[in-house]
């Protein structure tokens, strides 16, 4: 099948840059230095992909991720990298044989774990961004609880999300550094084998870590594009031309991609030659961008539309095709979305 | 069951508060003065209740809308309010029986219509809002085409969507008749019964469209409730607190909602006695909001949230509950999702 024939809106991948970025990272992060996230994409597809390359353990935001990655046979060691107040859906993975870790954070969530029959945890410390995560203090008072609960402490995971866009490079090391040395002490009063931490953005810079949580680099934000990474834009929404008009004496095209197809909480999408006037529901109203030169598409054509942020685009959508150039290869469903 | 019982996030219904909404606009617009519109909720059982108090025609903005609606028993009278360049899927809806009009606006889309077998058409009308829509002066043109490929030429639509959150009421009122002055002249050359226009933010002071097209007025949306109209906000998402924290002095708590959760094209939403300070993909960072002299809550307590924005957030959700206080009454699958 060709592009052609895919009804829009319709999530892309190419399997080219999706490959090589795949192949990037873990060329720097090999086997289980890289525990790659996958809410970035919430495609057991994909994450086969990154199995394939080595990475055997994978990071999750949501139990139903853990669910559906262990459904399909990826649940060698997953790590829920969020806090659960009732872990009780986690506990029957761990029966039925899968490796389940919980993050916790207070004594609610050691509790919550050790109730719900899980049996190992990380302990979260805030290492700077102020969202989940005990203080570097409470850490080791915390993995006493779960000890005291039943529970395996295998290690500390901080996430150092405030520093994903700092810049310049040397900046962002020293502040990583800084944000590091909060979870090595955490760690030292915690214990176990598992420092966890880092993203796309700090991949290359977190160098303390044992074992880095990227998710975006296989598909790629165009926030993070910014930033120099080795890492390409696999994902565009392709999007049909379904009216064009002028507004005054500017001529507009509208696609039919909207806020119901793309994350907007970056901003508006990106197009080629377009300057993006607005979205709604199921459109998006765009110009010709100044000094392009190019023609505004016409009605029935294709283009390619980069969402801002990539990771709650692709939570609107079933399915996404992976592609090479022109042609469909396979149909990956989105089955990782809800909670 | 009670709505702690409810694993979160959870989208909420407030049942008194939705039937209040749609008895007070099917009062306002009763039986075919309204053609409400299902992108606003993506759900046939909310759809069964506005067919319930006497509208049996409905607006739909996506094939899978038209689709699902038809599925459900609710396929009498279905204007697909977009326009489409395969109309393949809704011929096959029209062979079986059920009533589909679709908007046109063009040659391309006249023929995509004639093609796929759909038999009746509005012609859409451009009245202000550079998306879809044709010029008036181009209107009568384009029923002719409809007509001389065997389409039957329902009438004219056209969407002040432009005008929605006008004010004061005076002008919105003086800018929809100038608005409906251009479709009313375009009605005129196209013929056919319907003029369908409006929201729910026009739906008081658009009287000269035939039927409204609204559909926001039954869950509401923050934005619209500025307005004062008579509508509740009946959708709301339980939340749990999963950790609490301190930013310098400064106290904050994170719900399990976020960007995957939320529609954010209209910004943050809005946590009662809270403050919101970012939104991630699954977290809401909040703090007490100032003045309010409320505690923040503590881990494991159930927080409501209002969405900024209706629409794009039911699209990230599977079900909405119907509630009634504390009591869960019926699980609503969001089954018109997708395209």
């Amino acid at each position: 099948m060709k592009i052609d024939e895919l009804q829009t809106p319709a999530l892309l991948v190419e399997q080219s840059v999706l490959q090589a970025n795949l192949d990037t990272m873990a060329a720097a992060h090999p086997g289980a230095r890289l525990r790659p996230h996958v809410k970035a994409h919430k495609c057991t597809e994909l994450a086969r992909r990154q199995d394939a390359v080595g990475h055997h353990g994978f990071t999750c935001a949501t139990i139903r991720e853990v669910e559906g990655m262990a459904a399909a046979g990826l649940g060698t060691d997953l790590l829920l990298a969020n806090e659960v107040l009732d872990a009780r859906r986690l506990g029957v993975l761990v029966a039925a044989g899968h490796r389940v870790t919980v993050a916790v954070d207070s004594a609610e969530t050691v509790a919550a774990a050790a109730d719900g029959g899980v049996r190992e945890v990380v302990v979260d410390v805030n290492v700077g961004l102020p969202r989940c995560g005990c203080t570097p203090a409470e850490a080791g008072r915390i993995a006493d609880l779960a000890r005291g609960r039943g529970l395996a402490v295998r290690g500390a995971m901080g996430y150092e999300g405030h520093l994903m866009m700092a810049q310049p490079a040397a900046e962002q090391a020293r502040l990583t550094e800084e944000a590091m040395a909060l979870l090595l002490a955490a760690h030292a009063d915690v214990g176990g084998e598992l420092v966890s931490a880092g993203g796309t953005g700090t991949y290359a810079v977190n160098t303390w870590a044992t074992e880095i949580q990227a998710g975006s680099y296989a598909l790629m934000d165009t926030a993070y594009a910014e930033l120099g990474l080795p890492f390409g834009h696999a994902l565009s929404l392709l999007a049909t031309v379904l009216s064009t008009g002028t507004a005054g004496e500017t001529p507009y095209a509208v696609a039919d991609v909207g806020l119901k197809s793309l994350g907007m909480d970056h901003g508006n999408p990106t197009i080629a030659d377009g300057q993006v006037w607005f979205c709604s529901d199921e459109h998006t109203t765009f110009g010709a961008a100044e000094l392009s030169g190019a023609e505004l598409p016409t009605v029935g054509q294709r283009v390619r539309v980069l969402p801002a942020h990539v990771d709650p685009t692709v939570a609107l959508h079933e399915a996404m095709w992976l592609v090479d150039g022109e042609e469909v290869l396979q149909r990956w469903p989105v089955d990782l979305r809800g909670w």
